[in-house]
């Protein structure tokens, strides 16, 4: 599948990486493809500058959020929460529509410092928000509970766990199960329409205090029944 | 241990019945024992009047908020979330200072129909609210993520799965987790202090789409780590 993976961040990256590595095209979105290629360092988190990574992944193509989503059956938004409409709205409404687009963001609201709060929640959400933006593209809400490298391979963790699809439209939510299935998801729960995205971004708190409290982001849910 | 539940509602009752069946005493508090104690019929959730439950619990005695608090080496907040700030000031700051106050409530505010959405969130919480109004006691936000048969008994579980408790007394949340402990809860994680309890209560969201997925309100969670 073709798949572009809209955010050059550790999220977007991983993902893309992943994707190729379980025999689908990639092609990461930017916002400007000559600034992303000029970026040098490492940023806050020690994450390298883009073209030190992009080295390593010569199969991970890199283009303009249009040309990424034009070319793509599949559109992962790996940006972050607060820049998700604008990029979104870069790469197109017409190149979103009637393609699955899996959004991975969470709303994260630094502008208090840390732990940052939520600037949608409870009655509304992100998905919510990108779906009225954008209507004809089939939004599904995934991946967004656990750290980049669970995502693409939980083989690391020392026990099941649980990951969840919300979304509108039943066959874009089958293709995202497919997809979690292909990275080694075992145990995935169809949470019902988009509105049931609001309680997996509303886990990011919780997320963020577990970080804290066993001091590492390599942390799962399994939901016993 | 003498231990005051507030609250005569099914989450008050079955930790009041728990308490008992491991050696505890137990007294329900409600606002008013002569209207609690004329109640007739089922609730909205089928759940017999007081009453009824009552004759079935000779050992659990019932008191007023103020009477049940007096007399208890700790206190339970098992009213609903919007009642709890008066229940407890019906209880008396007095009778509650010094003393462990285990915050089981949610802030759900029905008041849009279902599903519930939360009175308040992700910068503050029912726990925090409740420690701020009684300074003197001593808050721990334990239980709230499963529901009240699962509370007092998880062994009905398929598996194992992970309890949090929040708080900024080390003493009082190491008694909460032995009564965690006393009823077969094996995982218990301490989020921090009190400003933690936001993560698992704005867990009630997801719950409530959990419990509509799956058809069962018989859920929890485990921290895969």
């Amino acid at each position: 599948m073709r798949v572009a993976v809209l955010g050059t961040g550790i999220v977007g990256r991983t993902l893309a990486g992943g994707l190729v590595a379980h025999g689908h095209e990639a092609t990461i979105g930017t916002r400007d493809v000559a600034e992303t290629l000029a970026r040098t360092g490492s940023d806050a988190m020690g994450n390298p500058a883009y073209p030190q990574w992009a080295a390593d992944h010569p199969d991970v193509r890199l283009a303009t959020y249009a040309d990424a989503a034009a070319g793509a059956e599949l559109v992962v938004n790996a940006t972050s929460g607060e820049g998700s409409i604008a990029a979104l709205s870069a790469a197109g409404a017409e190149n979103l529509a009637g393609k699955v687009l899996v959004d991975v963001a969470n709303p994260l609201d630094f502008s208090a410092g840390m732990p940052p709060s939520l600037f949608v929640k409870d009655t509304d959400s992100l998905a919510e928000q990108i779906q009225r933006q954008f209507p004809d593209a089939r939004v599904v809400k995934a991946f967004n509970i656990v750290n980049a490298t669970i995502m693409v391979d939980p083989s690391g963790l020392p026990s099941d766990h649980t990951m969840f699809v919300s979304g509108n439209d039943a066959d874009a939510k089958a293709a995202v199960v497919r997809l979690l299935e292909e990275f080694g998801h075992t145990d995935v729960i169809d949470l019902g329409d988009l509105t049931t995205a609001r309680g997996p971004e509303m886990l990011l708190p919780l997320w963020l205090e577990l970080w804290a409290a066993l001091g590492t982001p390599a942390i799962a849910f399994k939901i016993v029944r």
